[in-house]
């Protein structure tokens, strides 16, 4: 197979419109997809700063490369869940990559601010880990970014996920996450950065390719804790049918978001009041990050402490800062 | 696994509630969820007959056998798609289901009236072969409902067909399929009958299970037309879904009919004028069937044979009468 550009040998190739690329032209395929995705869905504008979340995985590292290589502002944050070495492999690849390129690091650790893994936060309020984990991440995400001025959060949701959480919305008919799934869901408030996907147009094997070609180091297994989840199945299912019909993922994906949402946008949106702990703008009384800290026996008021690499550090990673926030009562 | 009606040892087991059933038991649950879709979508009444669609296949056949249990007055239409063993084997089939039960089956032979089989119609108009099936086919079947005063015609589709054709239409959001399919298409004017699916609340295995106990013989291979046909895909991936999450299907396909549908009305329904040549309502000039046949180079209003086999045949199935129907202009 041949560039589709210059017709030299392919580096690589996408399936959906078919088509090779060499090396260099399919760097500029990639960046020009992650940069459309932030024109198209009004992401963030050039000089706007902006929060990576990284996981040390191919797509949040992937999607801090892009965003630097593009020119953004970039700093990063990672959270640590506690979860043995699966933990500290991840931690250790995000620091490199942020000494490698001397940006901005913010690392939160379960172990060193509750003494406790996430999945013992977990067994303790009995709900599936990925469930808790996915509040207290976005009630940690929410703090820091505020914290330290930031007015937008980048994830490393892909066109796999997002293809994925929409068949699964659909499928049992979940209107309020069909209503709100969005690649850019803007800031509420002081409270709520906004949060966006820049990688959105971008199968799991072309973010694949990027980190080899860009030479990232990241690590490849998945949270121990997500064996079985419901958005492998998803995912699977989806592959299977883009096998036999190419482009399916991406028609359905994009399909949903020009034409299909609004459908689904809901009748009334609930009230939003501030959390009677923290704070923060919930449907509740007490927002369910607080209750679930709660029933795990923890102060939902606990400091948080933030370690920071700081390009300042040169190649060694190493805990220079660290940072206390507490949410206003 | 015990019966959850009488505690004998269960013939048979359904996975979305998880139930075991003694043979006695599973027919009662089969016809109540036959009855359920009848009422439920108002299909028809106890005293309204009803044209049974079959191929030959266990789906078809099992709707009509479970319509004649239910004291339902139904009769059969066949088409032979001329399609050598395959046609030959599910005609004898019909034929045979006919003659036991003592009911009327109308058959319509591609060969006799055309002298083409499908196939070859198909490769003269350059289409794939299952889409100008699906258009003849319906219209051979609404000409000879009409003409035998028919107004409502059953066929086989079941609660995969159905989810299968929701996962498709969603995929790439075909907004008319999605607001049309039901399982219940009310009859429109004279020229055409009521479209029903009375199967649509059972699965594929549990119409296998029906046809094993109550001794159905039917045709076993898929029409060798339907090979690579992407509904099968999108049955695989949804079987595989279930799998994962029993009841997932009935789910979808329900949840759809009862609360999402209605989102997906068309603002406007094109507006329906009578066929230049069939004068069968079309929202072209001329409908597309008539089209099909000129671009195969057929007369459009050609005499339609149909062979009746009568209850009078006795138990050897024999062509006894032809009836011609001709579209009025």
């Amino acid at each position: 197979m041949r560039c589709v550009k210059c017709k030299k040998e392919a580096y690589t190739s996408i399936k959906a419109p078919k088509a090779g690329f060499c090396a260099e032209h399919f760097l500029e395929y990639f960046l020009r997809q992650v940069e459309r995705a932030i024109t198209k869905f009004k992401m963030f504008s050039p000089q706007e700063p902006v929060l990576a979340a990284v996981s040390g995985g191919k797509d949040s590292l992937a999607l801090w490369d892009a965003l630097l290589l593009l020119g953004y502002k970039a700093e990063g944050l990672h959270i640590d869940l506690g979860l043995g070495k699966y933990s500290q492999a991840s931690k250790q690849l995000c620091c490199q990559f942020a000494a490698n390129r001397g940006v901005k690091l913010y690392i939160f650790s379960f172990l060193q601010t509750y003494s406790l893994s996430i999945t013992e936060i977990a067994r303790r309020t009995r709900r599936p880990p990925c469930s808790v984990c996915g509040v207290v991440k976005r009630h940690l995400i929410n703090t820091l970014a505020r914290q330290t001025g930031y007015r937008t959060v980048a994830t490393g949701h892909n066109l796999d996920d997002e293809a994925a959480t929409l068949m699964g919305n659909l499928l049992s008919w979940q209107e309020g996450y069909l209503a709100r799934q969005h690649p850019h869901l803007p800031a509420k408030d002081s409270s709520f950065p906004a949060r966006v996907k820049p990688l959105v147009r971008l199968e799991e094997s072309e973010i694949r390719a990027y980190c080899q070609l860009r030479n990232l180091n990241f690590y490849e297994n998945r949270c121990p804790l997500a064996k079985g989840a419901s958005s492998s199945a998803y995912k699977h299912a989806l592959n299977m049918l883009e096998e036999e019909m190419p482009g399916t993922k991406r028609r359905f994906l994009f399909g949903f978001w020009e034409k299909e949402q609004k459908r689904f946008s809901l009748p009334a949106w609930p009230e939003l009041k501030n959390c009677q702990i923290c704070g923060n703008l919930t449907t509740a009384d007490v927002c369910l990050c607080c209750r679930l800290m709660q029933k795990a026996g923890l102060d939902p008021l606990m400091p948080l402490q933030f370690e920071i690499v700081s390009p300042a550090d040169g190649a060694q990673p190493q805990a220079v800062q660290t940072a206390y926030c507490q949410e206003p009562r």
